[in-house]
């Protein structure tokens, strides 16, 4: 006996490909669009075609884009002398919110995995060295997430960064504010006792 | 400056008024998306148009269906005279999972709840009663949710069924299975307590 009608569990199923979302979820998201307006089911649905259709990556830094050059990499009063390297787009959203740096950025698209097969040549370090090569740069700062696979892929571009004669940082580790010292664990404390500084 | 292309930030905000996805969560999903095929994104986009195209309320028993009446309703195999009233189109997924009800349901699309302006009215309770005059119906089983709402919305429908000289029946509360006793609330261990059988 079909308990559920197709399309509804067609869409449970769908929703359930995303991360984070369980059948549970799937079945409650299903159900909420299947009481809501056509107009908001519309909306959602467009929402994910435009992605797919008018997303790009920018030529320059390779983040996503809906013009090319991106809005970053066009504008006239960003520093073109520092690139920020990032893995990831959303690394980018975040780093913007600070509104501390007024750099340009480079998004590699992930990290070096060998077990997920993932290796150098399937990220944008080859565009970044080009970048680096052709184009005026003092600094690059690696703002790789603080992980094994994040430190491994800083390394590894790091090494092929000295020839070129440009400066390399990377982002601070220790305490995070608002963080409790009494729950932080061995290795961001003893980062943090390394990078003490005076008052 | 725009850090995110507007398609982007377009998706985020539709996926975010989704229930139980707060903004980070919808960030992870737009991306999810972005980095996955396009055919993945027109299943999904496809999914959600397909659910408010397609879908109708049973005529009968006004459970989601995309025929009418509902497999439920149209099957021989399934008992006319035993009635199932639920809240929700879920409640029928779950209630067919135990495969232990062979009769046929009636879908109340909510339970009463004054303060949020869900009268009697808006619900399929005259549907049912209506139902139960032109059908051979013996039992009604009241299957709302053990919570305030559901029990005063179960109420309110027994009083006008008693008249109508149709037995009516609602499910058993007791500990749940895999429940821990220590644990159980007040309410739970004392029901479980007053309904106890012999072994």
């Amino acid at each position: 006996m079909r308990i559920t009608a197709e399309p509804v569990t067609r869409l449970i199923d769908e929703l359930n490909k995303l991360p984070t979302i369980g059948p549970k979820t799937a079945s409650r998201l299903a159900f909420y669009i299947l009481r809501g307006s056509k107009d908001d089911a519309q909306a959602l649905a467009q929402a994910i075609l435009d992605v797919k259709e008018k997303i790009i990556y920018c030529s320059e830094c390779y983040n996503l884009t809906d013009i090319d050059p991106c809005a970053v990499c066009a504008s006239k009063d960003r520093d073109k002398s520092q690139i920020c390297v990032v893995e990831e787009p959303l690394d980018v959203v975040a780093l913007e919110k600070t509104r501390e740096f007024t750099g340009l950025y480079h998004v590699l698209h992930g990290h070096i995995d060998p077990l997920a097969g993932v290796s150098p040549d399937n990220l944008k370090i080859r565009e970044l060295l080009d970048r680096v090569r052709l184009q005026e740069v003092r600094e690059i700062i690696l703002a790789m997430n603080p992980n094994v696979e994040g430190r491994a892929t800083a390394s590894y571009i790091h090494k092929l960064l000295v020839p070129l004669g440009v400066s390399v940082t990377t982002l601070a580790t220790g305490l995070p504010v608002g963080g409790d010292l009494e729950y932080a664990d061995e290795v961001t404390l003893s980062n943090a006792l390394k990078g003490r500084r005076h008052i």
